[in-house]
């Protein structure tokens, strides 16, 4: 019924869920790694009965965990900084903490995988590498993206991919980041049908590249065969609205908006402050606001969506921001927890399947501009 | 000294202002038409004693303004809506206000122009359609672009450009709006050498397409012979860290940008409502909270950054929000007011045709993919 051993390169058929789930943890990853991971991980192994925690990281940082419950340590000696290139990432540091930890999601022949998922608050471009070259790409997926929530409207999470890791995207690239999104908030979410927005601009402008145009096509079709929910068209404000589940989009363009967002958010926390702490008087009118100002503050808290996932490995891996505290960990390891206890690998294993069975179509478009574009 | 009779095609050495200043309205256009037009004309009229306004809009609509001081009416007989299509606006309603406001700045060899700016709410497509249509782009401009600005941290303005006019760029075109941006922010906000950031996605990821690599060739190399002031690249939230003076993108980027800082801004100011608004006691803490939350609104206010200027044409086109109420487009009025008299057209002339001389790059890469994609 369930798969208690990890492996993850293997497609389930079983209906069930996966228990006990194992996750491993970079304990050295992020601005402030064991500080933060520690603490994150003793709370996620409280909250999860049937959780087990590998924790990797330099012997004396990890040794605090030593007789923690459902918890093995796997010591290394060395660490990828924040500022390491992807290529000392991957050439160098052959023992580095994010290393190691990717490598637990191996199977091989002989052995299945150590664990279900790795977490991460490392350097985005050097854990996206390593886990490219560690454990490859599913069958039918080109290259890996980066997944991420944001709150909206509704009090809910709108997922966007990519986020910056693919930045000259073909209409296929577009296709497949929308299968994987799926999945990936069927699994995490528990939505059965999620809805897809392919992020366009306004209807006013010349809408849309001709790769935005094309996917669109391919949206459409795979729609109607069935293979996924397509909403349409959205545009940037739509991610806030939650008009679609899920927003498609290139990874240049989707960091852009992740990143404008965080600068607007941050210009409004910055604003608030400076007139709520102008005089004695605007003093007094923010204590008594006070409750309400942190009611709203915690609608927006950047920590409750923490944890962006890479889909399109042959392995379960989640990102937490650098900056990370331990509460924004726990997060992107409960994500990490759900995508792994709800088969995510296997849902995109036979999602793109499904596809490439129904779109035959990188084949005939191998040959265009777009294609000839990318890097 | 100074040009009063506008002729918005030939360039002028004078170091002086333009006085009187001559600005015509699309008194149709926008969500509301003639009742915000009007009374930000009579505003506008009002603090600018050298200004003079043209409004072209449908007879009785305008008739109310018959006896304003300084204005001049253009009856017309028909209006572009903000659903009618480009080809609409282009070939159908010859006589619509849109139409024949931006022809008042069309000057033939005959005789000059009847206005220096034109200031539209109208639909974006069809302004940005006929204005390049009628006016034509200045010699070394492939494509005219669309720039607003958004409040900085700074307590300033970040004016970014493009905005959605144009969706595949060529890194000759991301020059051009470096050059057209610098122009507008020395005319509008009276900076001398105002710096330009190219936007890009973070250190840590793969940098940036081979399209904002070469960009960022230009860019240096422009700036290196004192054509303009290039700061580097840049991120979505260094827009508004107010970073650079003016950020540079595509106008998908830009579009995407934009509309996702509009769709954050309207999920925050929704948020502080519901809470303030939760129950009896939340509502007596915003009256208590009041004045400061006006103080914020005041400083995020968007009717304070109306007005983008469509830049590369030979006549100046500006459009303000089609919702603007009257004080965003007096807003917008002003923006146009400041770029006539301070001669944006000349300004964007020279610094193109200096950077041509300089940078003569456009043929060089002519037959590169990136342009062979552009639609």
């Amino acid at each position: 019924m369930t798969a208690s051993t990890p492996n993850s390169s293997s497609p389930r058929s079983s209906d069930g869920v996966i228990s006990p789930v194992r996750i491993v943890v970079d304990a050295m990853g992020g601005d402030h790694g064991p500080s933060i991971t520690l603490p994150a991980a003793k709370a996620f192994l409280a909250k999860h009965a049937d959780a087990e925690v590998v924790l990797v990281g330099l012997a004396e940082a990890i040794e605090p965990a030593r007789n923690w419950p459902r918890t093995t340590l796997v010591p290394c000696t060395e660490v990828v900084t924040m500022e390491d290139p992807v290529e000392i990432a991957l050439r160098r540091k052959k023992d580095s903490s994010m290393r190691v930890a990717i490598s637990q999601l191996k199977a091989t022949a002989d052995k299945p995988a150590n664990a279900h998922a790795c977490v991460s608050a490392g350097n985005t471009g050097a854990l996206m590498g390593l886990a490219r070259y560690l454990l490859k790409t599913v069958d039918g997926i080109d290259r890996p993206a980066l997944a991420t929530v944001m709150p909206n409207q509704k009090d809910g999470f709108t997922t966007v991919l990519d986020l910056g890791a693919n930045v000259d995207c073909t209409a296929e690239h577009l296709l497949q980041f929308a299968v994987m999104g799926s999945a990936l908030v069927s699994a995490v979410d528990g939505k059965d049908s999620p809805s897809v927005g392919l992020l366009n601009i306004g209807e006013e402008m010349i809408k849309g590249s001709e790769v935005i145009k094309k996917a669109g096509d391919l949206l459409r079709t795979a729609n109607d065969r069935g293979l996924l929910n397509f909403y349409g068209n959205v545009e940037g404000n739509d991610i806030f609205k939650g008009t679609s589940d899920i927003v498609v989009c290139d990874g240049f363009v989707g960091n852009v908006a992740l990143k404008t967002a965080e600068g607007l958010a941050g210009m409004f926390a910055s604003f608030i402050k400076q007139e709520f702490t102008r005089n004695i008087v605007t003093k007094m009118v923010a204590l008594v606001a006070m409750p309400v100002l942190n009611r709203f503050k915690m609608r927006v808290d950047h920590r409750r969506y923490s944890g962006a996932a890479l889909l399109g490995l042959r392995g379960l891996v989640f990102k937490s921001h650098g900056s990370s505290d331990a509460l924004a960990f726990e997060v992107a390891m409960n994500r990490a927890y759900d995508a792994a206890r709800h088969k995510l690998l296997d849902r995109v294993h036979d999602q793109i399947a499904a596809t490439l069975v129904s779109l035959p179509t990188s084949a005939d478009t191998s040959g265009s501009a777009d294609v000839g574009q990318a890097a």
